[in-house]
């Protein structure tokens, strides 16, 4: 961190900001110029020196030079992090490309076993579904909760796909680790930091959707709370922010892709189910983001979505992701080798 | 809720739309007119009926008529609720003010004791202090937890204050519950579900924060949460929004006290310390807010900022801290008797 | 449009909505029902007719049932409009795919005829360049004016590339209508509805960048301002909109190219580099926007782009853009025959 | 501006930063530290230059330590700049409060004559009315142009109120001079640069607001604009931004008034009306605004709302702009002598 004093300022101003390093434990390194006086900080920064710096007596401007997100930055993962998922040893990341697919919400053992073959045969190799639901309503349908989980896991037996699901409170980690192969954090949950350093208690491997107004540094600051807590198996997974425009449930930012696989090592996907909120609009951005050089997606898709308890309206039938499928396809294959970097 | 067929839509849409309403359990009726048919509604409808019924075919427009927030809202409320604060009785709402003033995070049974005693003597009737910290980075300072709980229980013991504190997990509330007057919520929890329903089984007063990027309607809809637990003792806060301006902190939005007195019968506080993240903006910010019709503010105070642990630089000196509880008096003053609805 | 009247509403209110409705020269139905009574509009909506009725008493809610915008709606145009450019007739939209490709500010006529014959070996079809630059600053380059438009011209003698170049004023129409093959309209003045006009009366093809904060409705009415005035040549371009991140210059919003499509039959192009601002995304999202169905990229090329007086950062080396065209190639070779719609 | 090199840089890079930036006619001041290597550059900085740099090779950070507005800036002048208007002299500035109300549009000589007799008795100092009216869609009123004109000085000469009206068009900005007292420039023209060059230009005061998406970076140096062409009497005007929130109109942003007075030396006021949008926030956001500091407000008014051709939803009555004004003065006469700085 570097801290530029004003042209106008003093010696005392000077003195106050080296003593406000010192009592917090770090070195000041001075650099006096001709017009104006820069000071180096030397040691680990707190993450709200720069706010208290910024407003002292006769400070310009506060400059932080590395990156708060360690374990998550590119510097210290060279190479891209491969996530391996379940029995299966499904792998993302590092040109492996992987596509969750199924139901919004689980419903029934039939519904959920339905999906997964159509999702499988199309070429999907994880199964998703909700069995504890964050709904903004509090009278909407909240999932089926354990029995939810159990229909999963039947549907992985019978299948062979290993399975993603949510969790949305710390309390209860333990019970859908005992069931999933990969746990969801959610976009409202990114900054849910008990969730976080439970998850990353687990050596499961965590999806961490991005927030509604998460910021790239924010997102990678919670993936870094789960690394922290040493698990490195972590995906991250653009999934729209919320904006001015109202049309689309969210604006999905495809910048997110090149940008995090240039920051960080770590694999992104894409939830363009989400990010759009339309299911006229799935297939275009899921062929968008694969060309963005996302590592996955992950899709909604339902038997009958007129008919689904939740998101129905974003949710693809199983001949439009099988369509989907072929269209993805056909673009990793004529992608450079390696996409994105 | 209202269906609009569109004017080339055909029989057999409308019958789509009608089997989709009655499938769920609902009624349809029908208003056929020269270029357009309607369908009306009827019986409780599903948080996401609006968004299944919008990519039908044949439909055109679907309006949402009553709001998806029933205790909340101003219809359920027509008289403003008041709450009641600890032990000393401190009221909030229907004319009633309050201020919540304290340092960020509890550092220390002296420095919670010296502010509590300060921000007392200036007119605070709450005192606010943080043991469970939310922090962007996994290697910021989280707070004293439990210790916190006691040096704030024992502040309220010698000055006679109520005191609210966050709560971030709902294995905490049973805990935080024990010491606390006030539960607070934090913006980054607005949308934590299983923290929402926890405390709204509890029947201490909530402080429920508006989230970075939560609407009105979303900021209601988690009251509703707690409210539809049986806790109808909440009062909201606006902490400020994300925004594409990044000069402040947040974007205060004050519209939303107006707003929420029209919308709601419950409480509205503002928090100017998070809603511009610069002390210097928290005296002119505060005198808004309550000219506005803010039903109270919360003001980070803190006996020496440079020095604090957490948000030195939005926070206030207990001198600032007078002046601008001289001002907010001064204004409250001369407030028309029942200022915002 | 329709009115939806509040259960507690009286006859006075329904009165008092039907003689506003009356005195604006519109026609109202009744249709009472049980609980509510609606009132359909009948007749020409003004734009300002949805927030008056809003905020009248006893009024609930009103919904706009038809789009504000009429020729540049999907409904007018079944089919996708195709626009024609300059001698070399080249297409773009229903199909047909146009790269323009140039450097952001003409600095000479070196520098523009060797990006010129750069980027039309590589595969693009028209040259852009600026002439009259807006800039945030003043003091910032602000173009070469006249003098760049004839260097421009010069280029496109010389390759036979047809150009497009920005028009910032109403009162330069006349004279950039006299060198340049495209009108290009900047996101700054997507809502100057006198250039708006002023484009409108000419014959040339328009390019109409979105604004920082336009939504689509917005951006499509301003493109009815130019079709309002005679000229059926327009063409929309996506060039990222501004949200509370800020590590990119802004936020690419790719949903906008299904949408545009679904919602009207005017060509839309991507904008990559202004979408990111930074060079080493310009390719992967250039990609993405082809997968998402765009009918054409505007690229900014510079033979040298450290030493451009604008934008550099954005800014593709003739061989980095030669690169993308194979990458676009490839991907647009796999598309659906008719990808967006 | 310092360009701090990244640890694993080398000689090269910092050779090509250096090479840069001589290149740009500015120097280059090496600090080599044990880890990092420090550019300091002097001289004049190009608006692109930051972008340009942080893309090279090898450099990790670079930020920028003068503001990009000299003019505009609290540092140009110290003292709060007195905008004085008209052949009244009305001034607005450094302790001097006026407020601006009238009708959105001029529609007939009676409507405005009645309003600026209405509100120059409820202490109204300026009349507004919009003669040329920016409207998003090109079928909606856009006003009576010169006749419009007329029509508000003739209102001028009756009551001795200036007036301040807006103007849209480089070309027109001659003829609204010829009548008006002030020029406003709307919140669409903000970066209009042409616009900004011509009313540069006048000697007349300019009401400049700030554009949906403006930093306050932008809005300042949009008012630089104006400065620089040796017009010093201009006003800026805060009136919402576009924010996720779509209730109100738009977001009124109060922390700009404050910011504004720190950063600036020229005058800010308050437009409530578009900043919310609904007739009932107008007055509890008026109070909010002179509570944070504004020099002045601007607010519809309208004799009948109900049957305004524009903006109808957000005008006060006469009666309620005469209550509004009872309470401002209230608020004004208990603020702190010098209230923002």
């Amino acid at each position: 961190m570097i801290v530029v004093m004003r042209p106008d300022s003093n010696q005392q101003n000077l003195d106050s900001v080296v003593k406000h390093l010192t009592d917090r434990g770090l070195k000041a390194h001075l650099s006096k110029g001709v017009e104006r006086t820069i000071v180096g900080v030397i040691g680990p920064i707190p993450g709200e020196l720069q706010d208290e710096l910024e407003v002292m007596d006769g400070v310009g401007e506060v400059v932080r030079i590395s990156k708060p997100y360690k374990m998550a930055s590119r510097e210290f993962g060279p190479t891209d992090t491969v996530v391996t998922i379940g029995k299966a040893k499904v792998k993302i990341g590092g040109g492996h490309f992987a596509v969750f697919a199924g139901p919004c919400a689980v419903e029934s053992p039939e519904q959920v076993l339905a999906t997964a073959k159509a999702v499988k045969a199309a070429g999907a190799t994880v199964l998703r579904g909700g069995a504890f639901k964050p709904r903004t309503s509090p009278y909407s349908f909240r999932g089926m909760k354990e029995d939810g989980l159990k229909i999963l896991a039947a549907a992985r037996d019978e299948t062979g796909m290993p399975i993603v699901t949510e969790v949305m409170s710390p309390r209860d980690v333990e019970l859908v680790a005992k069931y999933t192969d990969v746990l969801q954090v959610g976009a409202r949950n990114m900054q849910n930091y008990p969730l976080l350093d439970e998850v990353g208690q687990t050596r499961l491997p965590v999806l961490l959707k991005r927030g509604f107004a998460g910021t790239y540094e924010d997102w990678l600051l919670a993936a870094e709370y789960v690394l922290a807590g040493g698990n490195l198996q972590v995906i991250l997974c653009e999934r729209g922010i919320r904006t001015f425009e109202t049309f689309t449930r969210n604006t999905m930012d495809l910048n997110a892709i090149p940008v995090i696989h240039r920051l960080s090592h770590l694999p992104v996907v894409a939830d363009p189910s989400h990010g759009t909120g339309k299911w006229y609009l799935v297939t275009p951005i899921a062929r968008a983001s694969v060309a963005a050089g996302a590592d996955g997606l992950i899709i909604e898709v339902h038997p009958n979505p007129d008919t689904a308890k939740s998101d129905g309206a974003q949710s693809l039938t199983p001949d439009n992701f099988a369509e989907l499928m072929r269209q993805v396809k056909a673009i990793r294959a004529v992608l450079p080798a390696k996409a994105p970097a």
